[in-house]
């Protein structure tokens, strides 16, 4: 019998589909395999194929725009928004329109072009993440913005144009709808509540431990309860925290560690899937610290999104998180 | 400048993105070439290859589950949801589920093969038409539904795993998201203005008449003024009726011949591109008559959704729907 699952953050239902049911080994699909590419503009020697660098970390100095860095963060050549000219608001008869500012950019995240997040080392990825720390904090002085959502395409059937490791960041005018869905869905538990239910949802899940797949110090992978996706999983910090921003030395340090054990476990059992991943943080000037609780996402790409989907928003997974959780649990990364 | 559009129904963003627009010939899409396949199920004379049948339009009598039909319904074989059983509704904790019941058929939307809708005579059209409204008819009367949805995906890109027209009904025991958004939507319009927004949307577009595809009697297709999607096309009544399954006779002709027409100019366009068409109908025990307006989406199947689209439900569309439109508009069908 399948079965209808409610997120209890959203209020999303969606379908885990027995009949349907997708082992691992069912789904075909597409295995990221990076290939060197002399041509790369992200490798290291080529900085001038980009636009000049926003922030770099170098090993020992060296002059910006060249070579010896670890990460580098530029301006996306194709934005989807421009950073340029004032939020101007229009109306259009019935219509609503205003101009597209915003910033996007564009964070390498290492000089090596065959480098991923599930096979660098530890450190450097702790260096990423601390990147995007320090972009977010220096975006969000910028009063125009409402929202900075960090996001990663791996792979091309992922959306990746580039094959080299890279994330992106792109501040909004606007609270996009999947997180306002998400804010204002905890805040009605904490009304009701007076607690965050990410808290909740972290205690019943390490309790209950069929849908846990990694744990590290304050950090915790989990398949969550109604995931629309097949082995979605979701990478939360124990400890309440609305904005990523706040974190600390010591929380990138076991998010780093708990994100490159899940995607390593994901590569052995999904055989180096193309994925995306997210970061979701509070808003940047609501007052959301009581009941947001900043987590990253991960989307392995395994199915197609259909016309039932796209009518519905309501989402049909072959695979049951308990079972995705147990074999991603069970993987030796 | 890249400029931000707001769904006067939903209230939901999108990004039209000029830096990366784009027109027809850039997209690089997958054509939909449909070959002869002796082993299809849906064929005429392969009756047995299916599940019985639960209703056909037979040309000339014949038995039931042999050849001599125009169309046949039958059940999904691999159906997401169970039509036996109860709807038990459980909690686990801080977790809701409920069982999945509803139903899920199959229209076979012609005995030939290589049909589409967009080749198909206009009356085998308005009859499909007319049949998704018998079966709508049917289930509603089960009173464990809450929603009946009709989609179609047209070629492998789309999610359709077999060439032979068909397309399919989902009955569900709650509301999905996408269609709760729009419900809730037209009523808040509705109680601050005593007007259905989409026959507002209806008027201010024919006036302006940017965004219209085409016209026929009753029906508009138009481009909707913050679509997701590149050439994502709406066709609305003009009269104003919340549930498909109220029209009459001379309504599904004329939706017979705008649907037609525009997925001919789609495919004159766009080089048969893959597509989902979809139904929006008013929730089947919701008092939504005053405020809803059932309507066609079609969804071409040009761009990936990449990390962005799925951090945020907000989507960057590289077309303006100005130039769909006119592009559309100008082709011979």
């Amino acid at each position: 019998m399948p079965e209808l699952r409610k997120d209890p953050i959203t209020g999303r239902w969606v379908i885990t589909s027995t009949e349907r049911r997708k082992r691992p080994s069912d789904f075909r699909m597409e295995s990221v395999d990076i290939v060197p590419d002399s041509a790369c503009p992200f490798c290291e020697g080529h900085e001038q194929m980009t636009p000049r660098e926003i922030i770099a970390y170098r090993r020992e100095g060296g002059a910006p725009n060249g070579p010896g860095w670890d990460l580098r963060v530029i301006p996306n050549q194709f934005p989807v928004l421009r950073v340029e000219g004032t939020l101007d608001r229009e109306g259009e008869g019935l219509f609503d329109k205003m101009s597209g500012v915003g910033a996007h950019e564009v964070m390498i995240e290492s000089p090596h072009h065959l480098d991923t997040l599930a096979t660098m080392p530890q450190a450097a990825v702790e260096q990423v993440l601390w990147a995007f720390r320090e972009r977010v904090q220096d975006l969000k002085q910028d009063r125009r913005f409402r929202y900075i959502i960090i996001f990663k395409n791996h792979g091309a059937a992922a959306g990746a144009s580039l094959d080299h490791p890279h994330s992106q960041l792109i501040a909004l005018p606007i609270v996009p709808r999947e997180v306002r869905d998400e804010v204002d869905g905890a805040q009605a538990h904490f009304a009701q509540k007076e607690r965050c239910v990410f808290c909740d949802i972290i205690r019943q899940e390490v309790a209950d431990g069929r849908r846990v797949i990694a744990e590290a110090a304050d950090m915790v992978a989990i398949a969550p309860y109604a995931p629309r996706f097949p082995f979605e999983t979701w990478i939360l910090p124990r400890r309440h925290m609305a904005s990523y921003e706040d974190a600390q030395r010591q929380d990138f340090a076991a998010l780093a560690r708990v994100l490159g054990d899940t995607l390593r476990r994901m590569n052995r059992v999904l055989r180096n899937p193309p994925y995306n991943l997210l970061i979701h943080s509070a808003p940047l000037s609501e007052p959301a610290a009581d009941y947001y609780h900043w987590h990253v996402e991960i989307i392995p790409k395994l199915t197609k999104v259909a016309g039932f989907e796209w009518a519905t928003g309501f989402y049909v997974n072959p695979t049951s998180p308990e079972e995705a959780a147990q074999v991603l649990r069970e993987a030796r990364p």
